[in-house]
């Protein structure tokens, strides 16, 4: 069965164009690879409004994973964790072990500028520590913000911070052995060949009938663009149980594509077996 | 008023991280700079029902426009219009303009390689001349797909091809002055000063302070990661009309911002004037 998982990420930087975002696409290709589905990946504003009726949808898709990232931090305008609270229902709460995260981050830091260890839990440092009732801080390993886990009609949210290096810190050591767990022996493969001298509009049928004898095989064209001549990347995918061998299957597939673009006047290019 | 703008980038090759989406940055940019309000960007998969509904839900929230990237070309997984279509509940015909600018894309091809002009519609061809009924085919001056415009609800939606060069061609021969239009004469302003030696958590009560002194502009802090230091952009934004000297006032109000880091302790560095 398919492990659906969503990215929503936070932030007006991300909107205005600001900041290049690169969470996703980390976020989506590590899913991918783990053997997940990703379905969707939504950008939004930092508005409280937009994040809870965002969440309240995607949580309505029922996916077994929603991973949000931003909107953690000590500012006003991080708000993320007030927009989860609003989709669900939750108060929000001083969280104790959250709280002493956040001490103990504070703390580090100050040993490590030589500053006094007397920390003052001023109200933004209270607020990284407000979550939504009845969820659980994760520790981030790397800067103040704690992460939060959410379980919630059997969807797991978590929400991430959005500095990259946090982001991915947490991730790998809280989502990636979850994720890996629930897909079990499924796994994602893909092999790609490349035909030159043949119109996309050419190949569509060739694919069409590829995909059509290989149920579950995903075949994508890709036109490169190049000086007048066509160039095109075909992808092929699968997402299969191991004892498929979906990695032959696909070795497999791509052979019998190749021999049809030939057919058609193509050249071919094929990757080199791994 | 603001004009707001969704952006829908459609493919799997997005999700799985095959692709890293530059159209959707490029997009919100642009638009930004124009004056526009970029609430949302969606990335979805290539299917039909994921495409409908998302364009369904996106035209719901009534912005002024909404772009979608990707999915116009011949082969059987571009399945934006036929998404719209189902959206929209429209029917979708061979559209005889777009047929004739597909046919001109193919002669002029053919052309360019001293092939015969003879140029035989094909189904995929056929394809990408395949509408919703009441839209229009937009001229794609690089590649064969035409884009397609679809008023709807207040709404105009624009269908441009995945192909970023293509998709910045049509951007900015038709859409571009449509935005300017509706967005009269509201201008984008941003400015940063740069804080060190301060943390975020000690920031936040100050940005609080000069948002709520000065309506309409944003401060957002971006924390760099340095060697144990904090150091922290802080973005000052503005959409507002030219009357308003939007550009001076976030002068005005980055010096604010820069006495009350001071005063607490912070060095700053502000931006040269431009």
């Amino acid at each position: 069965m398919a492990v659906d998982l969503e990215i929503v990420c936070v932030g007006n930087e991300l909107l205005i164009g600001k900041i290049k975002d690169t969470n996703a696409h980390y976020l989506a290709k590590q899913a991918t690879r783990l053997g997940a589905n990703v379905k969707r990946v939504t950008v939004i504003q930092d508005t409280l409004e937009e994040i809870a009726s965002t969440i309240y949808e995607a949580i309505a898709r029922k996916p077994q994973f929603i991973v949000t990232t931003g909107g953690l931090g000590p500012t006003f305008d991080d708000k993320t964790l007030q927009g989860i609270a609003k989709a669900l229902n939750l108060k929000l709460e001083v969280n104790p072990k959250a709280l002493a995260m956040v001490k103990q981050k504070c703390v580090e830091y100050a040993k490590k500028r030589h500053l006094p260890t007397e920390i003052e839990l001023t109200p933004p440092r209270v607020k990284m520590a407000t979550l939504p009732e009845k969820t659980e801080p994760i520790n981030n390993p790397i800067g103040t913000a704690p992460g939060v886990r959410v379980d919630v009609q059997g969807t797991v949210l978590f929400a991430l911070p959005g500095v990259p290096v946090e982001m991915e810190a947490i991730f790998n050591e809280t989502i990636v052995p979850l994720v890996k767990h629930a897909v079990g022996s499924s796994v994602f493969c893909e092999r790609s060949i490349f035909a030159d001298n043949i119109m996309e509009s050419r190949l569509a049928p060739l694919i069409d009938k590829v995909m059509s004898d290989n149920e579950g095989v995903y075949v994508k064209s890709h036109p490169k663009r190049t000086e007048n001549k066509p160039h095109v990347e075909l992808h092929l995918t699968i997402i299969a149980c191991q004892e498929q061998m979906p990695a032959e299957k696909l070795v497999k597939v791509a052979k019998q594509l190749a021999v049809l673009i030939k057919a058609n006047g193509g050249l071919v290019t094929v990757e080199l077996e791994e």
